[in-house]
């Protein structure tokens, strides 16, 4: 059933707010009349801050990710290990993986991934970059490592698979994550795909 | 845990998204990132039904409702009966009255509900306008109505109270929403306080 608004503002503001993914028109209004509800300036501080996060956000020119100037943080930083490379799917990704605090190499963001459904080519996608700044490392007494941490679904192997493609010619070591049970995970839980794959791929006991 | 954002633009708008009622840190930033993966001017547009919502939005000097003019298209239809008032809390509670297709009368918005915990006293509310309003209405041959549609808990029944007090001196004829349960409900999920309610109000069996 199509709403009635009884304000031109009122519909236009719901449309905008239901145009964001997961929230229904429903969700909208309620939104929408606590913003109305609030006082000018905080609306107004929370419409900047969104028309400036697209208008002003930067990339990364190495990693691609959102930055606030040329050079992310991460990528800035001389402590971090810039010959091991981490492919990700979306500055989410990025955040995950700072907040298990293991990883000190650097990122490159592709923002997105291979989907001939969703309509995604390779190109779409900063694979280019990413062979571009692979065949820049000058080979050093260790080798590089580009660390594949997609997603485990066809389009994220699809896309491991394609960048492996690309990159396997530049002396490059190509690591993917490990997959398996979860730490802690109750068997009874995992699904039968992963179960499997954990008992084919055991590995030696190491107590 | 507090994330890390790589971005102090990404985590403003983050922290702005996450000020919504019932929108956490991660669905925010899930919105951001949608946000920021759009065309500029969708995003501005976006901002913009907001702040206008903010900066523009009306109230009808009859009955409070958020309106693009200074009637709401309700009050200024001549074809309703404006003798017959129902005081809701929100226009979202006019929004749904009006989807029944049920009322033919007019309305008016509180704009909230009194609530000693949330720090809402009958000022706050439009209470001295209602009684204004209905003061105002000349004697007719039929008597005037006001229908309390608040909610059914105790600052609803509080604020139905409240306004009983007020406008009981006034002759007009108050009445308040018919409560039971729900047409086509099933005893079985009905929970107890409305079937017990039921059986006390039950009514003469119409076939």
């Amino acid at each position: 059933m199509k709403q009635q608004y009884p304000s031109r503002l009122l519909s236009d503001a719901v449309e905008a707010i239901s145009s964001l993914p997961g929230v229904g028109e429903r969700s909208a209004l309620r939104l929408a009349l606590h913003l109305l509800s609030q006082p000018k300036e905080n609306v107004h501080h929370f419409a900047d801050a969104i028309r400036k996060l697209s208008d002003e956000a930067l990339y990364c020119s190495d990693c691609r990710m959102i930055s606030d100037g040329e050079r992310c943080a991460i990528c800035s930083d001389a402590s971090r290990d810039h010959r091991t490379i981490c492919v990700v799917e979306s500055v989410r990704d990025v955040m995950s993986i700072e907040a298990t605090g293991q990883y000190r190499g650097v990122y490159h963001v592709l923002g997105g991934i291979i989907s001939p459904i969703g309509g995604v080519g390779p190109s779409e996608l900063t694979i280019k970059e990413l062979v571009g700044r692979l065949s820049a490392l000058e080979s050093g007494e260790n080798q590089a490592e580009l660390i594949l941490a997609l997603s485990g679904d066809v389009e994220g192997e699809t896309t491991s698979f394609y960048i492996y493609r690309q990159v396997c010619g530049l002396g490059v070591k190509v690591t993917t994550l490990a997959r398996g049970l979860g730490f802690g995970a109750d068997l009874e839980y995992a699904d039968s795909l992963t179960l499997g794959r954990s008992l084919l791929n055991r590995q030696i006991f190491k107590p």
